[in-house]
């Protein structure tokens, strides 16, 4: 199969872009292709790489906001999530596909339950995703073995679809939720199997304290003590970060998604320190997080929130420019996950989107990255192409009204069940 | 004329909204109407309202992003501002205005240069505004002298224009810019003609430290010492207001409007204190700023931004939650500029949102108010009613082609010309 955008805008030239299966082949010629796409007008991206959410948790926006975080989780999440079925985190992931695909998201980070049914769900919406299965064993042996050997199970489904755009990951939620037993477990695993591993890292204070009073270190220092950090590690958050934690971070090579608009709503204190961990050389990306705590999946806005919250948090608004908050967008993601995505250049993989630039809030275009990252919200998008495969075109998505109808019911059936 | 909204869902009812001239005459009872809209599926809600911007720098959108302060307005913002004609104000005013159409804003308060050209863009587009042109004496006598002729001059046009929804309004940039001498003489024209005053106010530390330097006290202080401050001053910012300030504030009635979005992007170093100044009874809406230091008017994203800051700002995600960011956006808005709108109710003037429900981000509806402050941006918007007239159905603005072309055109020549 075959693709050629013509007359599209890359990097300022309007130029041809040809996709042959899920890679682009060429970019400059015009050739014949099997779907043509007029990209008169448009300027083709890179599609987004969403480093950390928990798609089907778009069952629970607007879910119990404004709520402290303990009281968020032990009376609006826990209870709903103990409920959860895998035909919900179906219907919920189908939601989150939709959205994402509309706002310009091809890849995504994504750690939650019943992963199976999750992986089902991006198999039939055509966008690429890691999926861990999230675990959780609260220090309890005989909790963690169960646990872990459903993790390996699903991994093994999810390896056993062998889709090149859908991989498995392990997913230990956190340090004070999982023991190290099976921290370790977990990190052999990835050495045997060359998984990544997903994972929540420094998001509260409260974890940090509650580390230092258990362990005598602080978080990154004591996942590193236990030979648990290296390169194939996403963790999240990392709000609360030092500068010796920045520095093994950098050192084992641990990637973070930073993501501001969950830390923001939730109030975790601290914003991730990022002018240091740039200095460091940290891999970084950008998450959304759940749309529990966010509301939404857009990409452009956690793109803008990450730019203010970082000029905010350092008092200076040269930190975190538009370029650097895109190339973390899209960039930056497919670094941590190790694709060859966040470019449009040939041999990359054919993950682009087509933004319309003609309307308000992108006119007048003195630069229009900066219109990407301080002006737009992800409705600019108007074509996705994701593994060489098109998902949406004039924002047309195959599908959308009954996945609109049988996630609202999932939703609403959901919570009536409490 | 008259406009019957048909089968719209208001405050969780569906009903039947019933407009004449340019007012919400009855809810409940269909009756013909010259104009009917099927509001079948969709939500009503008040317009927003904007409390402080700067419409024509819409112009400026990503022309100087991510500088300090005063690099921003010394090399990018005064040398353009200093070509500025009136011609360049009317397409960048028509351009905010289009902006502002379809993300759900009915009502602006404006502060800019050449004014008169201002109100005719908003004249021609169909908006509610409040219209200040700027006065900057810096100081300077014969300068304050020109100024003061030339703003109750454009005042005087404005008001002569006999518009209902477009009202002339005082606006001495600062206590910085403007002298002792011209707000004296600008609180006695406010006396004498029933004026609203728009003014920025405690923006930066420097702003405060320099107050402090040279009168003695802080910036709402020496406001009140000189008699300035009343219930016809809108204030916006309020970023560094100390306690003392914010009862000052109170007692006064003096209103303000807190601009999160333009707050963090130029980094002012410290969140309006939004709980104080509630706890206190301030009267407070939320503005954009100008589209140069956001860069959009998107008065969703700004709900959202203001909810995340003061959550982040205070340390407590229960502060600022979704029920008044959004009450911020309407009534608060309204209040601060005493208009009969920010509610849907009988009597009130007819600003009416239509917003369309069934998209992705809206799904599932736990909670509809959540959703517009958390999840949605202004694009949900489907028709606007202002005054009394259809001003968009299903996104669709008159002329919007033409404004795109032509402001587009305007700012790249005005920059051209440096």
């Amino acid at each position: 199969m075959s693709i050629l955008i013509r007359d599209v805008q890359v990097e300022g030239d309007v130029t041809q872009v040809y996709i042959e299966g899920n890679r682009i082949a060429e970019i400059g010629r015009k050739r014949e292709a099997d779907i043509v796409i007029d990209g008169k007008g448009k300027i083709a991206l890179p599609g987004f790489v969403n480093l950390h959410t928990h798609a089907a948790m778009t069952l629970f926006r607007g879910w119990g906001d404004d709520l402290d975080l303990s009281t968020w989780l032990e009376t609006k999440i826990r209870p709903v999530e103990a409920k959860l079925t895998p035909d919900d985190v179906y219907w919920g992931t189908k939601l989150a596909c939709l959205e994402m695909i509309k706002t310009g998201t091809t890849t995504f980070n994504d750690m939650y339950f019943h992963m199976d049914a999750a992986a089902k769900a991006v198999k039939e919406m055509g966008l690429r995703a890691f999926l861990a299965e999230g675990i959780v064993d609260l220090n309890d042996a005989e909790r963690a073995a169960k646990q872990l050997r459903t993790a390996e199970e699903i991994y093994r489904r999810i390896e056993g679809m062998k889709m090149d755009r859908i991989t498995p990951v392990l997913g230990p939620h956190a340090i004070y939720t999982v023991s190290k037993d099976s921290l370790l477990r977990i990190r052999e695993l990835a050495d045997k199997t060359g998984s990544l591993i997903h994972t929540h890292l420094s998001e509260t204070k409260r974890e940090v304290d509650d580390c230092v009073t258990e362990t005598g270190v602080r978080p990154a220092k004591y996942l590193e003590s236990i030979g648990f950090l290296a390169k194939d590690v996403i963790a999240a958050h990392g709000c609360w970060l030092d500068p010796s934690e920045i520095e093994l971070l950098a050192r084992t090579g641990t990637r973070v998604a930073h993501c501001p608009v969950s830390n923001m709503k939730l109030s975790t204190g601290q914003a991730m320190p990022y002018a240091a961990m740039k200095e460091a050389a940290v891999v970084m990306g950008l998450g959304t997080d759940g749309a529990a705590s966010n509301n939404n999946l857009d990409m452009f806005e956690t793109m803008k929130v990450a730019a203010l919250l970082q000029k905010y948090a350092h008092h200076d608004p040269t930190v975190l420019p538009a370029i650097e908050a895109f190339q973390l967008a899209n960039f930056g993601g497919a670094r941590a996950l190790g694709i060859d995505a966040g470019l449009i250049g040939v041999d990359r993989l054919a993950d682009i989107i087509l933004v319309d630039p003609r309307r308000p809030e992108l006119t007048p275009r003195h630069e229009d990255l900066s219109n990407w990252v301080y002006s737009a919200h992800g409705n600019v998008v108007d074509t996705m192409i994701c593994d060489g495969v098109v998902l949406m075109r004039g924002r047309r998505v195959r599908g959308e009204a009954d996945i609109l109808e049988k996630a609202a019911g999932v939703a609403r059936n959901l919570v009536s069940r409490l």
